[in-house]
């Protein structure tokens, strides 16, 4: 069933598709008095928007956001403030070359929802990917910008930390370098052989996917709960739906499994204040489904562009044997534009529980 | 916030602690007819029940289930119809050794929530993990017995597919193997490594991580949707809400950050009855949110016991550094018992989804 | 807390005020296939658009609805067809005076909500009522037009029955006649008086209050629940959450606890097909919070206007006393515009219940 | 479908039968470090409990609540105090004559739920009236029990105030007779009339409805929202989801609709330390959605209980024409019993409300 509604007292729900007239969000239980412009939200969206190099897709989205309602302008004729009531951003669709996917009305796209829209809904809006499309996560990270303002001091960041086979040196690592580089990628050296790698890629006609880290700091302890409505829970539900994600991780994740208790223990110390002061951080930052105040680390596996210029073999919705090559213009790596989304569904996660934290325990 | 319900449409609420009276789970929203028995049920609880071999804590539960409402017994006096109102069904706590517990009352054990609790409540039932215990998920596994009985032709199984370093052989992957040793992994090579493994972890007093993988069969092509509340992400929701779970994958997972285009896709062709066939399911059988109608695959990454006889720095209630030894009686590798709760996990996921899609589309 | 949903699968959210850009509503979980064309969905609007008669507000609202989101153009330049994704549809807001508002921006009106906006949120949109406009409306109206294609056969009519003193003749009851007076009122001597009435509150400066019924037909039998989320109880709850409703009721309402046992009872007997046929409609069509078949009926009670010449004593933000008097143009009776308000709050229930019942026994 | 939670944040699920083993209630969400014993609990369920005068069901239950967890019991052996994690409470059913109802098994009694239960799952417990019974309602009033705790200073009393053609005469109001009477009226004369009354109207078989008035005293001013979710929308939900009722209002209610805008006004003033005093409460302590700080005052009416000795004509589950009389222990006016339970519900909608609020603005 359609639901599209990410969190419970910071809730975000999601609208339009790819080729529709517009898309966008509604955020209901949005504090008031979060002052915020449209500005800021649109810097983030920048981030995320195709066209910004010749290794994401070349359509041009403008990607331009409107608030519609939920806020009062103040006098500066550039401040917003939320009121408490309903946050709706819109971003309008401008380049809708639905001539693009003509050819592959019928035929279903290996690796796209193309056959699974057919089977559930017994129709499907063939102009591109409906609700499947990436573009849907433009609403996201609009709602994302907002979500930031929630928490006071919270910083989340992203970073493109593997790219097919190729690695960051996390001892390189600079957040500042992430801005400088057209992959989000916090190793500048890992940034050049990211720009080799997949110029090569790209030219073949071929895809790669990529491993993005979130990381969130200045999270309260104390947010989550210790069963369902874990804070790692809905983190991984956030990640888990943003578009081609395959895998979630938070802290060491999958490593986890491979070691022994001992070599997994952050051990926790008194700080010269006299504070908890946890000797490592595999944990990410959640322990039981609650923050322990460390930075929150999540990893997410974003699988390789589906469309591409191989031909695959598949079928029509007519039920014939067919082969489908995309002509249309993509990403040969999306995973790259997932690092604004990936924040923007931990920073939704982390407003969400904070303001439940609030609610239940009034322990902020 | 507490928000102990997973499931839209079939929703499982849990309930109960380690060392309260009872814990137990309500299933609201389960369809009326289904004919089950309490032995059913309760054949899943004992492969969760610990002490069943040296692997597992020693503990002794009997974890007897009692189905409290929502059914009409039928005359032969086994036979439960549920009525489509809440099944209620509780088990009760016997064995409640506080003692065990006494001296780390005040101590924050690492990889516990003990911190974190205190941190987000202000109170804690130090008799044991409270809701973080693993003694919760006997209530997921007992909702996941009626989950499987929703879909007809459902068929949802996990096995441990790793343990710390060693891995099983897929190739040697045999699914009657799985209930013969006390691993639950589908080879039987891998298992004779893993006890000798395990003996040897537990014999230091350490303890170990696992991976699971859990396969649905059966499954209706068209469960799920397109962005949020899509079939995998409600099953990473699932398993990630499992205690200790720090990763989970779909279908090839991080493997597919590490491929390209051509390599991942799953092509598809016509079988000899003219329906469509995979050639592979990389994609888990799920493309776009939606199931594609192949098994449905989901792996998790289970982190070592936390409770272990080496000791660990830490602090307490009262903000004096201290070590932690756990004495009482645990298992070396919770992964193992994980096996059935995250089949239970992915089976609530996809009842919950089937009646989702037939609410929204009629299409079953 | 700000929730603004209302619906279980047939989700409608809606958002925006009465002096922002736009508002609208966002319905997530409608079915795919349905067809409509905005001006069917305008159709309605109109209804409840004011500016009609001298006896609603004059100011000029086109309330032009765009469909941005969620369906598939048809070739005939005119036909939507929903895709099962979420139909989001926004009104411009254009007629803004907000100067009418400026000196009452610091006074609490008696009767709104600009006292406890302030206390609730300490910040308010005082250029109108906020969220709590009656213009928010527009957005369920909107939603109400689909909901209504969703239960096949269903037809939702409301009528106003009575006005102040004033109240209709059932005998009288005309559902044509609904559409021929400026009131919605099904009794043509009625329309006569109320219009005089009516006419002398207003030229008074004054205001009054109304009731107003909605009658379902082609409820299928078996929607609701006996418990919680009963058809009767989402219908209520939606009702009240119409501004200015102080009131519910369903079938014969406090009637019903005037009398006995024996003159409540609807008696059944079989019909000459062998059909259940009810001999009365006292419980308004739901027995136990589940549909009968029989007709739904609901009646709300509308207050009167607030807004009124007559000064009335009040406090200021500041905390001063003052008087408030509203010049702005205003409905004399409010409650003559809820009737396609509360039509579209019964139709959304009803399509919601009719999808969760399909979705949980499959018996539809 | 089914959907036995009320509340967002304070979260209660109800499960469990009349006729089943046990019923119970999950509250989710509840705060921590609330103190309460059971024996608390206990005397609001003796309040609801039948069998307490000739005027209510002589059916003998003795409701014995147990507090299965989601608490710290302290050492007094008595007090609980909750940790903030699920709070399950149970209540055995003891008193299952169920061949009292074993001649109805087949016929549909009118004003009954059968006829629909049928209709809507296709089967039903005809041990009595399955979820539809009013034995649910016990573990409504043990959740709100709870529910009273939560917000400091809240006290909500209910009071039954018309009895068929009975009313009672508000300027004897008296809240201390409540509990003096057997029919929790706070008119010491009416009680005597209610007493001929209804002790006519039980020896003729027959039945009678009533209309029950409650009235929450310490409800801070900001609670609630503008549209949805309003406070008095979701006691409206609460109220109508009690058994048997029929109607609700909120203030002054269905009264609001005859009169005048400057009659319905409630008039604000500083009261001496400077504070907003209202100078009436037609609004019943709710403006736009949203608590002012007056009592809020909610009415319901409950209808005549449907089982009488009167023969009624009715219809068989195989399609028969029949007629039905209720030979069991039934009250002949279930009104009485509903004062205890509209509290509940009461109680239930301002403790979820106070903890929104407090999430979303932290202004408390």
């Amino acid at each position: 069933m359609s639901h599209n509604t990410y969190g419970h007292l910071f809730r975000v729900t999601t609208w339009g598709e790819s080729h529709g007239i517009a898309l966008g969000c509604v955020i209901d239980g949005c504090p008031p008095g979060i002052e915020f412009t449209e500005a800021e939200v649109q810097a983030y969206l920048d981030k995320r928007k195709p066209g910004q190099s010749k290794f994401t897709t070349q359509r041009r989205e403008p990607d331009q956001v409107r608030v519609l309602s939920g806020v009062m302008p103040q006098d500066d004729g550039e401040t917003l403030v939320t009121t408490g009531t309903p946050v709706c951003m819109m971003i309008q669709n401008t380049d809708q070359r639905s001539k693009d996917y003509s050819d592959i009305a019928k035929r279903y796209r290996p690796g796209h929802a193309d056959f699974t829209y057919d089977v559930k809904y017994g129709i499907r809006d063939h102009r591109g990917g409906g609700r499947s499309s990436a573009r849907e996560t433009a609403a996201r990270v609009a709602a994302g910008a907002l979500a930031r303002k929630v928490v006071p001091g919270l910083v989340v960041r992203g970073a493109l930390v593997s790219m097919g086979t190729k690695e960051i040196d996390r001892d390189r690592w600079d957040w500042e370098e992430v801005n400088r580089n057209p992959f989000f990628t916090p190793d500048p050296q890992a940034a050049e052989e990211f720009a080799d790698y997949l110029d090569a890629i790209r030219k073949a006609g071929s895809s790669v996917g990529a491993v993005i880290e979130v990381v969130a700091e200045g999270v309260p302890a104390g947010l989550g709960a210790p069963v369902y409505a874990k804070l790692d829970q809905d983190i991984a539900s956030g990640l888990m739906s943003i578009n081609a994600v395959k895998g979630v991780e938070i802290g060491n994740g999958f490593e986890a499994a491979r070691i022994r208790g001992e070599e997994n223990a952050d051990e926790i110390r008194l700080d010269e204040y006299g504070n908890p002061s946890f000797l490592s951080n595999n944990a990410g930052g959640i322990l039981g489904g609650i923050s322990t105040g460390q930075p929150v680390v999540a990893r997410f596996a974003v699988k390789p562009t589906s469309s591409i210029l191989t031909p695959t073999r598949s079928i029509t919705a007519d039920g014939e044997e067919t082969e489908v090559v995309t002509k249309g213009r993509h990403d040969p790596c999306v995973g790259i534009r997932a690092v604004p989304i990936g924040e923007a569904m931990v920073a939704c996660a982390i407003a969400d529980h904070y303001l439940r934290h609030r609610g239940q325990t009034g322990r902020i």
